[in-house]
């Protein structure tokens, strides 16, 4: 392909990407082929010659993009949102143009260079205490290519910290904490580290969040039985239910235990923290007092397309003396002389992808107030959503709405009498329902044995008519969901439903 | 940004990247900018109100350009090459605009499925054992970000294959095995994963290559020492010199170790597998017979930009038992009912960018030929240079020159007697003055010893126009290194040199 080919291809590129978000309301939320659909429609083996790019860019269309779920679409409720600004595809654009592999400053600068200044704007703008800017050169932000990177990252650093201090400590006595709450990123850092993970267990009562009383307990108990714990992964906003663990107690805790390295994952909410006025309810005091590292992923709520992962440390060099390796090959001017951040020795991969250019497209673009209003707006939507569900008789809240997240379960207010494997039973067949649409698109969970719904609002596009629709056809098929519910348990004759 | 606006940005940037593409063989090679420079230039804060994306686009060329290191360059011949196609920009192009983290099959299928297709396509033609295949359900191929997140993920399933059969064994006793030519992903994922890591030696007599008997004497020492080696680390083409260990000695000592994972990281030379007549020196029917995974970066040599890192395993069931963390929000009908990969469970991340599209459409455009023709076209270029090399009085080679890599130093014959420190010496002067050049750029290393230069062509670019100035360039700063070192080992009268 010539640069004339490519110039050709690129605007019918950029055609097709608007033909896209102007028919994406039209268009179904979630992809209905079966597996295997795609192996059936290509050739076994690559082309022996090469092939019109015609040909390649309408097969895209043809067959590639039937196969999609929209995640940009406005009904689209599911996990948490993947909200892609416009000025985000720009920045890849231009990244991707002049594809470079940055694992030093000297193999491309700027790559660096604008990663440290954006991250520090975004520190900024979040309300992140100095002390993880880049500029503190002890502190330190980076991109990461999601909340599983930093979190791995984050308990590797604390590993090393850990064992400097103890280093008798074989890896078998040591713990990571998590709680039930915590994303799989937990659970996932633990096995490939091959370290042990202990639960901490959380309640409906306090809002599924971590309580500082229990970590208190679970230390002295695996002090008092020769265990090791060296790090909390705590959550602000987790996954299933928006919960925010109590960091103001914990962070009690962590003055006792002071080699207990804090890391925040608030994958999710942490970019609510750019509105003020949620940074109590996010804990920010906490996060900026006591935190070891903290991350946030700007390509869920953020408008950053995937990847692009911000965390932060409060001290660098557990991370760099963690993950540097530095053969003869990779040594620069600038490396031996500390004059630059080496960023490959904050991550786990040595190249990484010029992330930086879309987040600083983005927030140029949009202003911090673009950005918040952003936020904001995806809010009050879910207010518009919450306040159908709670003056409704058919549904009620299994958490308390948060931010842009409800999370609900069909309980007719006339059946109040049903137990909760029933009220399970009924609501999986409300979700079957739910997720056999392709007009929508949510998603279930399950919260301390009782199975639920949840709506998570933050695509662009989305607005009050999308919410109305979503609380209509969620109404409808509740509705449906009990009648048949209703109808099986007749025939089974378990009980008499009136 | 409203879609019309995204239009006019759009087709200007498709321009732009024209323009760049047009002019790069005029620009520099390097950047020359010094750290910190672009700090200076920016604002400290993200700006309050939104901006005009002109002018954000405008101070993409007027800030970051210049601050880039051309990988593209004809006269980029630095690390390895991250040669990229313009098919492979539009691929991540199309990627980017739906963007979705496609972390399971369900949440968006041809993510998914193209991915299966797509790295059996490869496995084809590379020659690869059909054992590879996704359609096996046994083996099967994945793309990760890169041969770091490779070697880690392949260390993870072995060191599970291993505790399986050895329950009782603890971690400290663990060894991963590579060479002192390992590329530093084998150091990394033992301190990652917190693992002894034991450094083979190599010979410049066996060019830098493992040989089985060196593996079997450690072998022997190691499980007589009471430590359980489980994983091999073996190149096929290592970064410093581009030797292919000798996986076919490596294979007899492996079945008398049937525990110990063989790994291959082939991350440059794999690629070259696409042509038959350098499949033997890569090792291929070891590689087909014994290894247990896999690696080769389509990035670097591959036409594909960063980053897409074509990752085999012979048996899929190591890599999700090691790796799959399943909660509920995460389930669904396809991935409970088995029918579709999930490839979360076969990497460190959860969710996953759309990686394929861009190799589907680089392959059909080029073809298997185009593919093979790209990887002779360097290859041929690289033999003009080494024979440039050969017939000099000046330069010798420090190890044999391999598909596209020529690792070389200033040697010159009329100075036989000096040692190696001298030639070191004389050496480095050499590389910093060819560092300090805008035009060209080359890597150094160190080779048992040895201080040496990398000469690696891979830039879709490069003509043989290109190679005859590198060479004239080469040859121009060699008699000035020196001069230069003659007159610095004259002043401190260290010796008299004619």
């Amino acid at each position: 392909m010539d640069i004339e080919q490519f110039r050709k291809a690129g605007y019918q590129a950029i055609d097709r990407i608007c033909d896209y978000y102007i028919s994406l309301r039209d268009m179904p939320v979630t992809s209905q082929v079966e597996p295997g659909y795609l192996r059936k429609l290509l050739p076994a083996s690559a082309p022996t010659a090469g092939e019109d790019f015609q040909l390649i860019a309408d097969d895209y269309q043809k067959f590639i993009l039937p196969g999609l779920t929209h995640w940009q679409h406005p009904s689209f409720f599911a996990y948490f949102p993947a909200a892609c600004a416009f000025e985000s595809i720009l920045g890849e654009l231009y990244a991707s143009s002049t594809t470079n592999p940055g694992f030093n400053w000297s193999v491309s600068p700027a790559c660096t260079e604008l990663e440290a200044v954006v991250m520090d704007w975004i520190a900024q703008i979040l309300g992140l205490d100095k002390s993880f800017y880049n500029t503190t050169e002890v502190g330190g932000g980076v991109i990461q290519a999601t909340a599983c990177d930093a979190a791995l990252v984050a308990t590797v650093a604390a590993r090393l910290r850990y064992i400097r201090e103890h280093p008798q400590v074989p890896m078998e006595k040591l713990i990571l904490y998590i709680t039930t709450q915590t994303h799989s990123l937990g659970k996932k850092a633990g096995l490939v580290l091959g370290l042990k993970v202990r639960v901490l267990q959380v309640t409906a009562e306090d809002e599924f969040a971590l309580r500082g009383e229990t970590l208190e307990v679970a230390l002295k108990e695996d002090v008092d039985a020769g265990l090791h714990p060296f790090i909390l992964i705590a959550t602000v906003g987790t996954t299933s239910s928006g919960a925010v663990d109590r960091l103001d107690e914990i962070a009690d805790i962590v003055k006792i235990y002071p080699f207990l390295w804090l890391h925040v994952d608030a994958a999710w909410a942490g970019v609510a923290l750019v509105c003020p006025e949620y940074r109590e309810a996010c804990q920010l005091p906490a996060i900026n007092s006591y935190t070891d590292s903290f991350c946030t992923n700007f390509h869920k709520w953020g408008l950053i397309h995937f990847d692009g992962s911000c965390f932060w440390v409060r001290h660098r060099r557990y991370l760099t003396d963690a993950l540097d390796v530095t053969p003869e090959y990779l040594r620069s001017k600038h490396g031996d002389a500390g004059t630059a951040i080496d960023y490959r020795n904050w991550n786990l991969n040595l190249s990484r992808r010029f992330r930086s250019l879309k987040f600083w497209f983005v927030l140029r673009s949009r202003g911090t107030v673009g950005f918040q209003k952003h936020i904001t707006d995806c809010i009050k939507l879910n207010d518009q959503f919450a306040q159908g569900i709670r003056e409704s008789d058919q549904f009620s809240f299994v958490a308390k709405p948060f931010l842009a997240l409800t999370v609900f379960r069909l309980a007719p207010k006339s059946l109040s009498y049903l137990t909760t494997p029933e009220l399970n039973a009924l609501n999986r067949i409300f979700h079957a329902r739910l997720a056999a649409r392709n007009d929508i698109a949510v998603t279930q969970t399950e919260l301390n044995g009782v199975f639920c719904v949840r709506m998570a609002i933050g695509a662009e596009r989305t607005v009050e008519k999308d919410i109305d629709r979503a609380l209509t056809v969620i109404g409808e098929e509740g509705k449906v969901a009990l009648m048949e519910w209703k109808r099986m348990q007749a025939e089974v004759g378990l009980c008499f439903v009136p």
